[in-house]
């Protein structure tokens, strides 16, 4: 068989798909802060366009893709799929596995797939600017890219010691014209308090989503944008999962288990949530395991409960596994899984055990992104090299059970812009950095969050 | 029409195309430097293993590709080949532009095409190590990944300003266990003495060329390896254009014209040559443009002349194009554009009028790399931005004359590492180098170079 499995672009999906239709049990409303009623979409309003708001809250099993968004993904969907041969070989196992490749996108991650449909509904509702956050800069290109695809202009919040230390994430957001401010910025009364606080704040993702959402609601014809956690955001990246069931049956093989990092939720659910359906509609047992860094443990340590989805606590309450809205998690590489709460979505789908979570220590990551290096001539995004890790782990306990069972997960983005996390690790400079209880206590301990009914 | 054109492993080359078999004027033997007599294969034998050197002046039209070089190849081969709808519509152009993509290789660009070959014939041969050189690190990379893959040492000597100044292309390297030295080294005769001179240097091509030769011929079952230039090298590369012939195909087109990047020669050798070959044996007519920067002009300002290979003047003597060995291009960022001169083969061709040859300035080509990354999505390397410069002066001649010429050109790689170039140009940091006449004149006036009879 060959290495790569790619499909034409008239397989592109021609629907999202929308697990909420699926799921035994429907996750809870999200709720007013003040008033703890559930919210009324018109709430959301001020901060995203009627089509997005529909699709947050929609239980429509397929909702058509439109035939503008399908075009910009042909630029480089669908992605391919690959045969880890070198892998395998390298591991010495008899199970087999296979990784889709998000790296070939413009912003060489999965971000794309929702900026570039996020754009779309935007612009059809006369959107003429779309503010957001980020921190080392995936979310922020995927969407600097998409805006600039649609004519629209982009404004960017990028957390303040990763706008200092990692430059060329910038330099491309810049390049798709996008503006790029460091955060606190004096842009916005959040960011001046901040300032005024502690003039040397280096900023946080809570902060930048603070100023993202107060610029939007202050500008005309503006909107905001999230780039994880939000059910539209989730159900726009099932694309991917949809592609690869096709290249898995091309390749005449089906998944015994899916391993995808999780940040908020949206790479894991882009691929998953399309086989979780052949789960709980065609009586599948294909395992689906999430996998979070140790020391930002939300789905393995953390919580269900009604939280925050920001730090300032301004947004909803959402029903989740959180490490409760004040925790911080300590300056791991792989930035994009440093979030405090999991999307509502995979949050309940965990709580009736549809899916699993594992935890992975940095250190280990970083040493499976090397083997996969070498093995695969390919350089994954810290946070891709967390479902590595599990991965290699579950073909050493196929060799040791002498099982051949399929493994499938997704290569969510390539570490070109990570060079000095590597270098780091091949310094002998990263560590893990394990959580003690007593820190997620402590974050738990916040009187403003509650276990739902 | 679709945006990309793929093919499947299958559709691989077998072959390496030789375009010695076609050429109407074969080229002029490399000479001893001492004797100025045609050197023999011998004498390089210290140097490149056997199977090389019968390739180097090998006459036969097609080689055949070693099935274990395909297995590798297909991990990332066959390239795409995208048509820029983008392009052509930020233009405004009837012209119909297409373009190979060699950034999804390893090494990000399209050296590892003969990487990996050399690495199979050394590995054959009993080669436990290669050395060599590489500027901004595009060469090493690809070399460290083949030596990997067929489990050898790889030793690479890094120009000290791109060591200090670009680090992560030394750590891409060191991921794949090449153990990488700034040059000039004390690990060397040659690159003691630079040091004595002046301790403070930081190196140039030419030094870094001279200490890996130098290992190569100390260290027992150590070779040397070369990423452009020699005709060896160009060959391997036309698989390229073997298989963008049928991508076009498929496609229904055919080039009026081919664009290129032009440092050594092996990245416009490697699209051009099969389709020069129609040229050549079915009388078709396409235009075979190789594109340099004004600072480093030697195919638009250069002289034919019998010079050396580097500034140390150990090489044999090559019947080329050249600004003469004693020329230190200004430093532009496109690192993989500054040599002094052309490689035989395509320096007979051009001699004989079957190519042509522009130069671009670097402040254009920037400009067109930003414009091909706002219409297209991916971010070229700083060379491959000098092909699209021309392609867009030649799309817009194509408006002006109302005529849909079809524009064929090689994105020879992706330029993730290089966003500082990107952010110099943003920041107004950018100017082009021109050279001037007095400075060829001087280059030119060594004693030790001579024209051909």
């Amino acid at each position: 068989m060959e290495n790569k499995i790619l499909l034409t672009e008239q397989e592109i999906p021609r629907y999202f798909y929308n697990i909420m239709a699926d799921m035994p049990n429907k996750p809870m409303p999200p709720l007013h802060p003040a008033t703890r009623e559930p919210i009324t979409p018109e709430l959301l309003e001020p901060l995203f366009p009627k089509d997005l708001i529909l699709q947050e809250v929609s239980s429509e099993r397929y909702i058509e893709i439109p035939g503008e968004v399908r075009r910009i993904y042909a630029k480089w969907r669908p992605a391919p799929l690959f045969r880890a041969k070198g892998l395998e070989k390298m591991l010495d196992t008899p199970a087999k596995i296979y990784y889709k490749y998000e790296g070939v996108s413009p912003a060489g991650s999965h971000k794309p797939n929702t900026a570039v449909a996020q754009a779309f509904y935007n612009k059809i509702a006369g959107t003429k600017k779309i503010t957001t956050e980020t921190g080392a800069g995936q979310w922020g290109t995927a969407l600097a890219y998409a805006c600039q695809a649609f004519g629209m202009e982009c404004e960017v919040y990028m957390v303040r010691a990763s706008y200092d230390h990692k430059p060329y994430r910038k330099v491309m957001m810049n390049a798709f014209d996008a503006q790029v401010y460091p955060s606190p910025s004096d842009r916005t009364e959040f960011g001046r308090k901040v300032l005024k606080e502690n003039p040397e704040s280096t900023g946080s993702l809570g902060i930048a989503i603070s100023e993202a959402i107060e610029r939007a609601s202050l500008e005309p014809d503006t909107h905001y944008a999230l780039g994880s956690v939000l059910n539209h955001v989730l159900l726009h990246q099932t694309i991917i999962g949809q592609e690869t069931i096709v290249q898995m049956e091309k390749a005449g093989d089906m998944p015994d288990m899916i391993v995808a990092p999780f940040g908020g939720g949206s790479n894991f659910a882009g691929i998953v949530f399309p086989f979780l359906r052949m789960n709980l509609a065609e009586n599948m047992n294909i395992r689906c395991i999430a996998v979070e860094p140790t020391s930002c443990p939300k789905l393995t340590r953390g919580e269900f409960r009604y939280d925050f989805g920001d730090t300032a606590g301004k947004t909803p309450l959402l029903p989740m596994y959180t490490l409760g809205h004040d925790f911080i998690p300590s300056p791991i590489h792989a930035g994009g899984l440093r979030y405090h709460g999991a999307g509502v979505l995979v949050s309940q789908l965990l709580k009736d055990g549809l899916i699993e979570a594992v935890a992975e220590r940095q250190d280990q990551c970083f040493k499976a992104g090397l083997d996969f290096i070498k093995a695969e001539g390919i350089i994954p995004a810290p946070e891709a090299t967390h479902a590595i890790s599990t991965v290699i782990r579950e073909a050493l306990r196929c060799k040791e059970e002498g099982r051949s069972q399929t493994i499938l997960f997704n290569l969510c983005g390539h570490g070109h812009f990570d060079m000095s996390a590597y270098d780091a690790y091949l310094s002998g400079n990263i560590k893990d950095a394990e959580v003690r209880d007593e820190q997620i206590s402590a974050s738990m301990a916040g009187t403003d969050m509650f276990q739902p009914a």
